[in-house]
């Protein structure tokens, strides 16, 4: 196992009704900021590993450098996160001058992501995120052992909104949640999203996001060759037909779960993400420090509970 | 049929031997600028449609607006492309600013993305592209049928580097094609790449990148959360030991085979791209103008043929 690149954590599976916990593997994402010179040039999600030919190989791709040749040394630099891993620094040959057209062009962050899983977390944070009722079943998962992504503590001193508790944390009111999910219900997601997928699903390259009541009910099913996009879309939806938070839905995508997903769906206030596939460290982390529920590996009579099992109907374990 | 949600085109399928022309669906692909008033925001690669909820789910999952009272209006602004839908414009309520320095970190544009599909390919012919050996069997596959994304001739007037000849076209010089791949040989791959995966594959969240000779023979592997960045991770790796171009190489992804992925090969000269899944029309189109072989749909002894059929060896139709 090399360090980073994945993480063990304890989830629960339910499987054709049975109900178990056990401990999974994580891939690791973090951002990754890469830099020419003192230069920040584009901040990626990354899984950790070979980042130094992943920045030189984004370089060249990218169009900004054109040979090995150009490249003076590539090297990871310290920075403010815990691992000091999250930066690599490219300098040229001398004489070599990056375009600044092409710089330009290819500075890109998403508030997704930081210089590291923390400042992305504060970026989250800082947004509006319309508070989640409480699961009802407090520390139903540990929080995830083994990364180093994230520190598990909110950040102090941050001037954002306030820390939200970590998920399962009794800081919350005891309120009893409004939104309890039936599992068998659950399986049923995926064909139901499918079988409302439009005629040219048959190109077969396409992202489907889907919103369910808690009764399973489909309120809304978009497209897209971008993950994100079809959730963006859904959440759009919803946002012109005033159904804002999304407190009591269910939010199913066709991918991954990933940290991007979950983070749009956490500004919807949506309480329950679904993905058929699996979610990264990152994102499990994220759901849990703001208490969503997050289901993967959704096939069949099967998955895996990674946050918030509480809102799961029989998931709660047996007294 | 929704309008450039999809497009038909003629492909190649490979299917246990046996070769046969038949019509494919292609989703779309196109860039999207969303606005407010006056200020470019984001361009993101989407499926055209729902254009409008797309734009307002963006600003809100990103943060920059809380509400839907803050959108005094959404709607299509004219663009320069051909069909002028590709930019969505969104004015705020009076009193309603947006945070700067949101607006700055959510501003992102990838090479890969352009006010329009054209733009885009304009953007990847500015990169310093090597020159693929020509496909031995010309016209082997038609131009796109029914796609509007792109302008099927090279622009006008255009001051980069000189348009690339379109796929199957005679311009080209009549030299043979040095590199020849034979079909049983590219049905193995899925398993290679599976099998050289590492221990932490178990996650289930890996996209990986591999690089094999024309015989089979894996070079390099690299696995990542994001798709582009182990496609970036191993023609790093290629640069840093001075093996670019790879034009007798073969690189297979395990994802989908997308815009970004097919711009990001052909930049290190990659002649034959190989992906499990399916490409995005716009993908087709840019393989099809720089003479790429674009597999997609590699799965068993299956396999479609998108563009640059010449290059596998008993693909070329009996005479």
């Amino acid at each position: 196992m090399i360090p980073r690149m994945a993480s063990v954590t304890g989830v629960k599976e339910w499987n054709n009704g049975e109900l178990r916990s056990l401990d999974d593997y994580l891939v690791g994402e973090e951002p990754l900021e890469i830099r020419v010179g003192d230069l920040p040039i584009s901040v990626t999600m990354r899984t950790p590993g070979h980042d130094l030919e992943l920045a030189a190989g984004f370089l060249f791709t990218e169009g900004l450098i054109t040979s090995r040749a150009q490249i003076a040394s590539v090297r990871n630099e310290p920075d403010a996160t815990q691992n000091g891993a999250n930066r690599v620094r490219i300098d040229l040959t001398p004489g070599v001058v990056l375009d600044p057209e092409a710089t330009r062009r290819n500075f890109y962050t998403t508030s997704s992501c930081g210089v590291c899983g923390k400042a992305s977390i504060d970026a989250v944070r800082v947004r509006h995120i319309a508070p989640l009722a409480p699961a009802p079943a407090p520390a139903a998962l540990a929080p995830a052992a083994g990364s180093v992504a994230l520190p598990p503590a909110p950040a102090a001193g941050s001037t954002a909104l306030p820390p939200a508790p970590a998920a399962g944390s009794t800081a919350l009111p005891d309120a009893p949640d409004t939104l309890l999910i039936d599992p068998e219900l659950l399986c049923q997601l995926p064909d139901r999203l499918r079988a409302a997928q439009p005629v040219f699903e048959r190109t077969g390259g396409l992202h489907a996001a889907g919103l369910f009541t808690s009764a399973g009910e489909l309120l809304i099913l978009r497209e897209d060759v971008g993950r994100h996009n079809a959730v963006d879309k859904v959440i759009g939806w919803a946002l012109a037909n005033d159904l804002l938070p999304l407190g009591t839905s269910v939010l199913m995508v066709s991918g991954r779960g990933g940290f991007e997903i979950v983070q749009k769906a956490l500004v919807a206030g949506v309480a329950v993400l679904a993905s058929v596939s699996a979610p990264s460290d990152l994102a499990v982390n994220l759901a849990r420090e703001f208490g969503m529920t997050l289901i993967g590996f959704l096939r069949g009579r099967r998955f895996i509970i990674y946050s918030g099992a509480g809102r799961i109907a029989s998931a709660m374990p047996p007294r």
